[in-house]
């Protein structure tokens, strides 16, 4: 070990992010081994560290869905151009950023197929085909699946032209059931997002300028990221029998009379991966809530050379059984190991060495506020849930403190302008609804409606723009 | 109940497997609600419950793989044109069959992307770029995903032009590790299909005509339908430092000398489900092994609207919660309802009505043998359990005594082929090893070599085609 020790450089520093918050992304993001760029331009590689974090997004949503009911299935990934064509205003919101299938082995194929950019129409066909009767009704339908968006400027996991999601499909017999289930999918996801992500989020409808091609109504929540700019993470969407009816999706009810589905659709994506690291990074790197983390906790052998250290160390792993745990055991520096498992955002090191073994303690080092504590290995177990538990609730308490800071309230176009550009966050604005505005925000202040809130508030009586008599209070901000 | 008793049709009567098989097939994937073809040519729609029998498969393996020390990542779906092309026998053996894209949005790309078929270039760059020194290996990745071939013609699946599955790619220190981690994955993978699907395999190596586009080897295992033919349902392939030549994948030694990586690759797909509804399915419909059935007990309450039945069910339900279970409470007849999870495939139906609570007991109806018995219900649990064991079992020897029986030797053409035409089956037969001979076995007989299994056995001393001396025992079969 300690031949390494000199010679051995530790992990390398990354951009100060106060200073270069988008550079310190992309040092983040790589350094941590959490994605790197690939061959394929816009397309990143999911590298083990940052698909793991997926993969544990995706396992507590799957329960959740299942526990709700719903079932998962998978459709094709390639959609006929003609059907993609079908609904209006999906086609205008999709087609200039598709991808195209033109060729299949050798030949000019006769009709081109497009890569699922999102999969209304191939859901929409299926029901077509499948619902008759109120007995098929609901069908709470999701598929985990890559999806395609021609993008011209990327960045790793906020906007890749691949990308990785669910998406929810769901038809109903009525109007309230479709309604209540873009409602219920929200919550859904606002839980997880607060309760296994630590991110606090704003829960309210867009407008009809932000709203998806093809929806009567589109809900979101949005999160603040660390530079003051908004996140959208996941939205869900009522269609009412829009797509039914372009679709021919009916049933018989139990009066035998032809109706039309109702339907929602939803999802989330590696965007969310975005999030964590914007909201609950540092410079150090990483920060991870723990029930997304790969690793919760890494024991790192402290003169692991010395007899009865390394085993030690895997007697601790073995008894922390119910945590995902890793022992660093390679010929690495503890310096090296400290730099790299901070870097990767690790909620708890443990560090055990021969006099830690003596006393019958070890040292639990806590990634979000880097305070050391030592435990007696007796209660080791415990001591590390508790620790989990107060790092997940400390995280989320600094970043509703922050979103709370960051939240402010503008009276005028000037007044949001200069919020905007001196301590960016969110803006809270009455506005009268007229899109004329809305556009005029985008124009002048490079700002968007972010959501018009459940919860409103009445933080003036006229439209910020115009000045005619408002009753909405929206959210304002610039977004990724 | 009574009221519908009368004009309930039963489910549709599917075509005899003795008679037509093909379409027997056909019948029970769309009846058991497996999947349905598509709008998307060639690509079908994986419905819930076809793709919980995949989701079950993934989460066997995906134990197995992490336990081994596999880690999971994703990588692009698109390949660049120039990077498929860099390795030659690899680009020959997938360039007619890929299909292209040449349009993102509105314009034309300069260079055209395939969708994967199969990612190995894509792993190979990424561990040109990420490998470096001895510490670095081996990498033991893994992805589940979609890929797409371009094929004429498709059956469900079986051979579809999309298709999930997993392909793992690793990089070793030396060509003894590729070669091990190849027959490893080999032996995962045969326990995974004996064990979870309770379908007997045959190991063996593939011939050099059937291995795969730039292996150096590859392993098979191969399993025989009801009907005689043959299925290869996963293949691990040894490259050697062959791919590691053409992209550069070099790493330093202990010794500080440069040295090339040596790889694998693997995968199964969603033909697995195809393999176990053609091994196990009978004239009622699928018959399903408890490891992988999405649903394991299904309890029909009979005269559900006697007081007290529907919430026993549910009891019973609440009591087995160690397995998968459903309780059908719709109103559809008993009738209808036995017929449908026979469709189905599901391992025991539990029948629950009120004079079996009156004596404190129910009717557990096997499927793999239609087999009923009256169990106490005081220990229901146990019942299950071993009721589960025993169907897997009985579901095992069956397919088993089923290879023995359909297995042959032949010492001639003629031989071979009057056994494939009247009684098909495997043909073990000595083979020389010329590829002339195997060549003349596809065109005069229309068999290939399915394996040349690892336990040889002598059945001949010359080779059945052209009398030359030969000391390879082949596997002969026509196949899917």
């Amino acid at each position: 070990m300690s031949k390494n020790k000199g010679n051995e450089k530790r992990v390398e520093s990354i951009a100060d992010m106060n200073v270069d918050f988008a550079q310190w992304y992309t040092d983040v993001v790589r350094k941590a081994e959490m994605a790197e760029y690939s061959k394929t331009g816009g397309c990143i590689i999911f590298r083990p560290y940052g698909f793991a974090i997926w993969e544990l997004i995706r396992k507590h949503l799957d329960e959740k869905l299942a526990a709700t009911g719903h079932e998962n299935l998978y459709m094709p990934m390639l959609i006929p151009e003609h059907m993609l064509q079908m609904e209006k205003d999906h086609i205008e919101g999709f087609a200039p950023e598709v991808a195209w299938v033109t060729h299949g082995g050798t030949e000019e194929l006769t009709e081109r197929f497009c890569i699922r950019p999102t999969s209304e129409v191939l859901f929409c066909a299926h029901y077509a085909d499948t619902v008759q009767s109120y007995r098929d009704l609901p069908k709470l339908y999701n598929q985990w699946c890559n999806v395609m968006r021609w993008e011209k400027t990327t960045r790793p996991f906020l906007r890749t032209r691949e990308f990785l999601w669910q998406e929810g499909h769901t038809a109903h017999a009525t109007a309230e059931e479709s309604l209540a289930e873009a409602l219920l999918i929200l919550d859904i996801y606002s839980n997880l997002t607060e309760d296994k992500l630590a991110i606090p989020v704003i829960k309210g409808q867009k407008t009809e300028r932000e709203k998806f091609a093809g929806a009567l109504a589109t809900y979101t929540f949005e999160s603040l990221m660390h530079d003051g700019k908004a996140l959208q993470t996941g939205t869900t969407h009522d269609f009412g029998d829009k797509f039914a009816k372009v679709f021919g999706i009916q049933y018989l009810d139990k009066n035998n009379q032809l109706q039309y589905a109702h339907q929602s659709s939803w999802g989330i994506s590696t965007r969310m991966i975005g999030a964590i690291i914007m909201v609950h990074g540092d410079n150090n790197g990483l920060v991870l809530p723990p029930a997304i983390a790969p690793i919760q906790v890494v024991i790192i052998p402290v003169a692991a050379h010395k007899p009865g250290v390394i085993e030690k160390a895997e007697e601790l792993q073995a008894r922390l059984k119910d945590f995902r745990v890793k022992v660093d055991k390679s010929d690495h520096s503890p310096g090296w190991k400290f730099a790299e498992y901070e870097m990767k955002g690790v909620p708890i090191r443990l560090e055990i060495g021969p006099r830690d073994i003596e006393s019958n303690q070890c040292i639990l080092a806590r990634r979000d506020t880097g305070e050391k504590i030592t435990v007696s290995l007796d209660n080791l177990e415990e001591e590390v849930a508790k620790l989990l538990d107060s790092i997940r609730d400390n995280m989320y308490e600094k970043a509703a403190k922050r979103l709370q800071e960051n939240t402010y309230q503008a009276q005028s176009m000037d007044e949001l302008k200069n919020i905007l550009d001196t301590t960016p966050g969110f803006v809270k604005a009455m506005w009268c609804g007229a899109d004329a505005c809305e556009e005029k925000i985008k124009n002048e202040a490079t700002a968007t409606s972010r959501c018009m809130p459940f919860e409103q508030e009445q933080v003036g009586k006229k439209c910020f723009v115009c000045g005619e008599s408002a009753d909405k209070m929206v959210i304002w901000g610039r977004a990724y």
